[in-house]
């Protein structure tokens, strides 16, 4: 069977299928990190990405900083999403012989401006000679038993929010692949969020610590794909909003000159890592209040429903289903 | 500056240097996998290793359950030479695209039957689109605050010992390469050590749990490269009785088929897996019938001494110095 026939969650799946689990094991596959009790205090979140030359990245497109930086803003994400602490990162690298020394060490000193600034330290990995250029990362964060966020716990009537703007990164995407001829501060601003996205640490972490957070889950693929796998994991089905997810202007502009409506950008573009969560109707004006006082703007753009598996988009009048792939009228 | 001219080690070296250092980071890089104090009863011990095909395997020389057990082995193995207890597994796959979906879960079953055997999780990581075969594991293992063994800690006059026989891998790859026309047993048995290596988990255990064992290190360099690494992160020197170092007759066999002595197997063929450690000398025969009781023998094969970073190879009455590329007769 080709594997682009199950893709890769379906791979994932049918790979973790009867994985025999310790009971130490709260949560393996399936969440932003692995939840690990390895004492009663505190858990241990672990999460792990791989970034290959020409599949997840052009090596002449994009700085070594920026590479480095990027790969460690993605697996800080996953723990900000689980409202965790980062701690530790392991550093897998496969390298292939035309890189110098001093491209590498300008790799791992993006990784490292990120790491020290959330106060994660580099504690090992792996270093080796590869054809294409291979990035990994596996991070160690920890959480509070009763505090972590997994994607599983939402409930009918939740509302779906999400933090800053969506489809930034896709636009940062258009102008780094030359696909539009965008120049000025437009321009450089969405490529700033494509190549350096901000771990959202700090308000993830204020989001576990505030009543009626029920779900939480990074915005790696597109708003569309996220609210499927809240949904999948908790059983339960999602109104989509689409007037009121917030995209701004510079993706507007950028996202016209690709043929792109601004809500295709947002829904299918991907690699934001905004966070999104569902959150109860009651305690909404509360977790507003709080992100706002850390200068993180929310938006409510969805709604839990029971009719699980079920994701419809109501925009402009007019409903469709959505899909990770597109949406398409009833 | 070209990344051949620094060498793994150094290039390690460049890359960690100047790491800032939380006070939880008992050891970072420079050991057989990291130690970290996340909570006051016991040790987060945090190994990984990446496996790249043409730099590490011969993807059409080897099966896949083989490359997956073999990748585990080697983690669990830098577990046990830390004395600890193997816990949980977090897994990268870079998987080509004529790779079918019945061959990658070939490398997972690999994976699990060992990962089973120590009750090692699987609880999450990547797989992704890459051009060559990449395989990587972060193995976390758990270790007694008061037990976990160093390479730093042999002191002079310390007895340096090992488990099994050396060599055995190194004769198994030429069989594998099919360098050497070897057929029956011989071949069958260098083969499996090669493909499979058993990691020394209840080994590492026992010997972490016995008095007067200061360092330890499992060999996947040959001898020569791992008491090297014991010498320079104790600050001490060696001397290596060539004599001495347990060796079968399956090596000396297919050693001497490829034009190689049964000591160049043993002392630079890598990849076997057995523990090396230094003991105190009033500690030996305790250790030596410890390990005997659950039917592994090591024999003494050195001793440690104070001329920080000689090594020294006394074999058939003559004295070499002895480096991780070769020996020179003084």
């Amino acid at each position: 069977m080709h594997i682009k026939d199950l893709g890769e969650f379906g791979l994932i799946r049918r790979l973790a299928a009867g994985e025999r689990r310790s009971e130490a094991v709260i949560k393996g596959v399936g969440d932003d990190a692995a939840v690990l009790a390895v004492n009663p205090a505190s858990r241990l979140l672990v999460t792990g990405d791989l970034m290959v030359d020409g599949t997840h990245f052009l090596r002449d497109k994009i700085s070594g900083f920026d590479l480095g930086y990027k790969l460690m803003a993605v697996n800080l994400s996953d723990i900000a999403a689980m409202a965790g602490t980062p701690r530790f990162a392991v550093v897998f690298l496969g390298i292939p012989d035309d890189l110098s020394v001093e491209a590498v060490e300008e790799i791992y000193r993006g990784m490292r401006a990120l790491a020290e600034r959330y106060e994660v330290s580099i504690v090992g990995g792996d270093t080796v000679r590869s054809p294409s250029l291979t990035l990994g990362i596996t991070l160690l964060g920890e959480g509070d038993p009763d505090r972590t966020i997994l994607r599983s716990g939402a409930r009918p009537d939740d509302l779906l929010a999400v933090t800053g703007t969506l489809g930034r990164s896709a636009a940062g995407l258009a102008v780094a692949l030359g696909l539009v001829a965008a120049e000025g501060e437009s321009a450089l601003r969405v490529l700033v969020a494509h190549n350096r996205p901000q771990p959202l640490i700090e308000e993830g972490s204020r989001l576990g610590s505030l009543e009626g957070v029920h779900a939480m889950i990074d915005i790696s693929d597109g708003l569309a794909s996220e609210v499927g796998h809240i949904c999948e994991e908790s059983g339960v089905g999602a109104v989509v909003l689409g007037d009121e997810v917030p995209i701004d202007e510079d993706t507007r502009k950028i996202g016209e000159m690709i043929g792109k409506t601004p809500l295709e950008m947002a829904l299918f573009g991907g690699e934001d890592y905004e966070l999104l969560f569902a959150v109860a109707p009651e305690c909404w004006d509360t977790v507003r209040n709080e992100l706002e006082s850390i200068g993180t703007r929310a938006a409510v753009v969805g709604r839990i429903n029971d009719k699980a598996g079920e994701i419809v988009l109501e925009s402009g009048g007019t409903t469709s289903k959505l899909t990770p792939g597109g949406f398409q009228h009833f």
